[in-house]
């Protein structure tokens, strides 16, 4: 007999060799009918396996995260299944569920799966699931396991790596046989609506020593209409990736050859993030902060010092060795390079609050499979910052960098956020830094600020750092997820490691609180986050190129263009004369594909009027205006961040 | 017999045995006179060596710039003898010659030397001066040498260095026996005017792991004039020395535990450099650059076909391994980077010339006794550019290079420096890149566009690079040498390397041509410069503060300046306001040693008067303005960066 907890408490008996199944059905036929998988002690088990120890269990049902998880697995298994049958040498990586769908890893020397395969390949899933065919579950010792992947190198690593207990657990639909880990339907019929979507080159285990595979990606519903959403999701995902803008416009390029994770910044998108940048220091320089330039490189002492070697180690960069017992670090963060800045003056509490800020390049060891254009990189600047402060001054730091935070984020237009509050754990306390009462406080603290400013918010529980409570600002992203843009954390323990202190008016030494804060996250980060947000229509003041002007005929308009785009420059507007041998619509069509928020076109009409006819990026009409008045509209609009008046 | 060929070709015989001082007297009495040293086959060799193989000589007179590094050969040679006589425990390391005087690495763990014990050691030096003893050269084998040395385990380790043919040459003055190289006085009479300066600790043979070594420092003249004038020339360059400027107007630090060469930039200096960078950057975008972001870290292989990972391996740092197969390398120079962002993209001969540039970061493998302050570092951010041209476009991309030099000149008014031609060596033209009609025209079109643009240079044979010809701006440092801060250098060979082309008018693809160029240099060497061509008092649009305002009674007065400040603030001036409780002397002072251009003071009658009174840097009467005239003057100032109307 074996114990089993429900949800809500209950206990229940069943017999050896129950399963899931039996158990939906004690509890209800309805339940049994949505029932797909079920969870037990926190994993996820097909409907048939059965429960041979205590436990905790879920029921998984069609309508939950889970239910559609279980159906990706299976038709990850029909695609393998599928291929098997169309490519008779091919090889077998994992089948896996993905954020949004699921993919089969292949190899198959003899002409790899190509999109083109597509449509062959959905018939055959068609028919294997139209065949009444069921998954079958098997669970086998190792030898016996190796026996049956037909000698595949691959499925036998996979085979040898899955060993629980003595036992693999395989899953056969007709004769393939899947290693992939996951909960399958039995009944692949549930599978009626799917797509086959992409393939992609994905290196063997993520290592790029391995062979490539070919990764066939698809999603699949239990409704035709969630798919069509989820379709339409992607369409829409794909028009704002910042990846496909970014090489539309020539932004930033990536070679992986050369260095994964390791963007070089094209002119266009270097303009831009010059622009964020030196807009975002003088921000901070004009309410107080000292902006530094401090090494990316230091004794890897320091790292050992601050906790970082300790606890982020495997998100770092390998040391170097000098060779003369020197050990060089590439530095994951930017704290321990300002605390030197503080520690190289005794300060008095006249000093504090004391706002060292840099854009700090930092680098950080991501897997290469996780790396994704700007977002997600190895080497990047930090719009980074730290206070320090004594602890009186919290609560009136934390405002005004919240304040700071608002008002750049209201420049960038950035409306679609909100903001976290993010405590301890209250019932996992001793997995934080140990000090009751500063906790209590400083998460009061936050809390009574953000009700004094009028800001709303939410309380998130757990989501704290080990060293101090925090406020994220959470952003959409493009695909409709949640990422954290901006952060003020409070910081108890850096101050402590590194024994910091300053001269109290009590003449004492006395223990200053470091506030960790970012505003617009990493060049990369928050170019890649604009790019989707605007849709790469960037507004004027952002704009690589903010001014095209087309000659109507080169030979009677361009010196009166040329005039023009000095007396533009002269301003530092960023303007360039589009004097090609092409017809004039194909240049205005062309400045509009490029996004460039002003076309300036020169004709007779202008010569004589000295003016300009100016037609503004998506707005259809052209308007006339005098050459003055478009200089002042253009400084206006640049100087107020292009927003709306 | 031995054949000596003297340095009019004419050739003498003399009997073996003979020495540089025989050759000396069978010249002429008075050169024997003058003579303290020889020259023989390239090496510098005692007066009293022998000659004992054919070869050319040199004799090395008092008056020559060898004949003072004979002295101060001899001169360490006194110091540590003295110093030996003194400190009976003391340990040697190599006493030798620098570039103004000479040094003695000393370890006495009983109490290293300090500089209160210069005047001790001087006349201890004075005394063996005196006594009449003489410098013996000896030549034994290693075990011999062996037992000299004290059982001084340095001595003994320079020992083993020194073999030569089984044989090791040492010098002896009274007990103490000296392993140094070099050329020696046998009369130590001829040391009459000798300063100890400084003692520092050296690493032995500069290992940082090594122990650390006292450093004794000295010069010595034979002419008391020569050494009023060498210590005159120390006490102004260390007036200029931006190590000490650096830490008086706390521009920088760089603390060697965290990581040798690594500066840390402090407000003051980041502010200068910030403004160092956006305007270059801004110069350089309205002549036509297009200024990029390129990844500090690339795959090796990218290194290994620059050709730097065989030619300059030496001064990059070490590879990463990053685990899976991958090695990242630290990019010593950036032009490896340029051409990726070339290559990104098919060129056309119209998008020629195309000029990459980049405030670009670099880490170089310095030796770390050659570190020094900003001006020799580990990693430093260059203002780099690589323009790609057609062959034909070589002379009018130069000249126009050379333009934008002289402007950037004028706006930081540099005026102190020369234009260098580097030509290839034409004795020793296989030492480069092959290609003789290459060198023939491009050297004759680098000087005839000199010659056009009407400046001034000077032509150096064998000064060239590798991969072409190039024009270097030589500036004169504080401490009276000449450094390389700008250059233009042709280069035929990357291009080769990377197999670059373009498509030319013909529809074929061609070479292009890169040019390297640097206008200031790098971010770390040109503040040094600056710092020490302006000795600290950094003009207007370069200062960190520009402007303090001083109020005379903080309760009367302090609300005028408030208002004041925000004026200006609104203008992006760096201001503050002095409101400590100091008396106004005292604060007038202070800003006068801390170089701030303005000091503005506010008394009863300025804000009746709604005026200010300005005192500038370094003029010692006060005007009083209205504020807008002050506005205005203050604002012409920094946009005219601060040159004389």
């Amino acid at each position: 007999m074996v114990k089993v907890k429900f949800p809500d408490g209950t206990v229940k008996e069943f017999e050896d060799k129950t399963t899931v199944e039996d158990v939906a059905k004690s509890i209800s036929t309805s339940l049994a009918k949505k029932a797909v998988a079920g969870r037990y002690n926190g994993e996820l088990i097909d409907y048939n396996a059965e429960l041979n120890e205590d436990g905790q269990i879920e029921i998984v049902t069609k309508d939950s995260k889970e239910g559609l998880q279980v159906l990706w697995q299976t038709a990850a298994l029909v695609l393998g299944a599928s291929l098997f049958e169309l490519y008779p040498q091919m090889k077998f990586g994992e089948g896996t569920v993905v954020e949004h769908g699921f993919f089969f890893d292949t190899d198959n020397e003899n002409g790899q799966v190509a999109e083109a395969d597509f449509e062959k390949i959905a018939y055959r899933m068609q028919e294997l699931i139209k065949s009444g065919i069921e998954v079958e579950r098997l669970e086998l010792d190792e030898k016996e396991a190796l026996a049956m992947v037909d000698g595949d190198a691959y499925r036998m690593e996979l085979v040898k790596e899955s060993v629980v207990s003595g036992k693999v657990v395989l899953h056969k639909l007709g004769r393939f046989v899947d290693v992939s880990k996951g909960a399958y339907l039995q009944k692949i019929s549930s599978l009626k609506v799917f797509k086959l979507l992409s393939v992609a080159g994905a290196y063997w285990k993520g290592i790029s020593s391995n062979p490539m595979l070919q990764r066939v990606y698809g999603t699949a519903f239990y409704k035709q209409k969630d798919l069509d959403a989820e379709l339409l999701r992607r369409q829409e995902a794909r028009e704002r990736d910042h990846r496909v803008i970014g090489n539309d416009l020539d932004l930033f390029f990536v070679d992986p050859e050369v260095g994964a994770g390791l963007p070089y910044w094209m002119p266009n998108g270097a303009t831009i993030r010059r622009t964020i940048e030196r807009y975002i220091i003088d921000k901070e320089v004009s309410r107080g902060y000292e902006h530094v330039y401090t090494p990316i490189l230091a004794n890897l002492n320091l790292y050992k010092q601050s906790g970082h070697w300790d606890h982020y180690r495997e998100d770092m960069f390998p040391p170097m060795d000098m060779g003369d017992g020197e050990l060089l670090e590439l530095r994951p963060m930017n704290c321990p390079s300002h605390i030197q800045v503080y520690n190289h003056h005794i300060r008095s509490y006249r000093d504090l609050p004391l706002r060292i800020a840099e854009l700090g390049m930092m680098h950080r060891y991501e897997k290469s499979g996780a790396l994704t254009g700007l977002s997600r990189v190895r080497e990047m600047t930090l719009n980074d910052g730290h206070t320090f402060v004594t602890p009186d001054q919290i609560e009136s730091e934390f405002k005004r960098t919240l304040q700071l935070m608002v008002s750049v984020y209201d420049d960038f237009n950035i409306t679609d956020y909100r903001f976290r509050l993010s405590y301890r754990d209250p019932k996992n306390t001793h997995k934080y830094f140990d000090d009751d009462e500063m906790w209590e406080k400083s998460q009061k603290m936050l809390k009574s600020a953000m009700d004094d400013l009028g800001l709303e918010y939410f309380e998130a529980e757990g989501e704290a750092a080990f060293y101090g409570p925090k406020l994220d600002v959470q952003t959409k992203t493009a695909l409709g997820g949640e990422e954290t843009l901006s952060t003020i954390q409070l910081d108890f323990l850096l101050p402590e490691k590194f024994d910091l202190h300053y001269v109290g008016a009590d003449g004492q030494e006395h223990r200053p609180v470091m506030i960790h804060r970012g505003i617009v996250s990493t060049m990369e980060r928050f170019t890649a986050y604009l790019t989707e947000m605007y849709k790469g229509a960037f507004p004027t003041w952002l704009s690589p190129k903010q001014v095209t002007i087309i000659p109507v005929k080169n030979d009677l308009h361009l010196a009166y263009c040329e005039e023009l785009r000095d007396r533009l420059v002269a301003n530092n507007i960023r303007v360039s004369i589009d004097e090609r041998n092409e017809k004039m619509g194909y240049k205005i069509r062309q400045a509009q594909v490029t996004k460039i928020p002003y076309v300036l076109v020169v004709g007779d009409q202008e010569v004589t009027t000295n003016e300009v006819s100016v037609r503004r990026y998506s707005e259809k009409e052209t308007v006339n205006m005098a050459k003055d008045k478009f200089m002042n509209e253009i400084l206006a609009d640049i100087s107020s961040y292009s927003r709306e008046k």
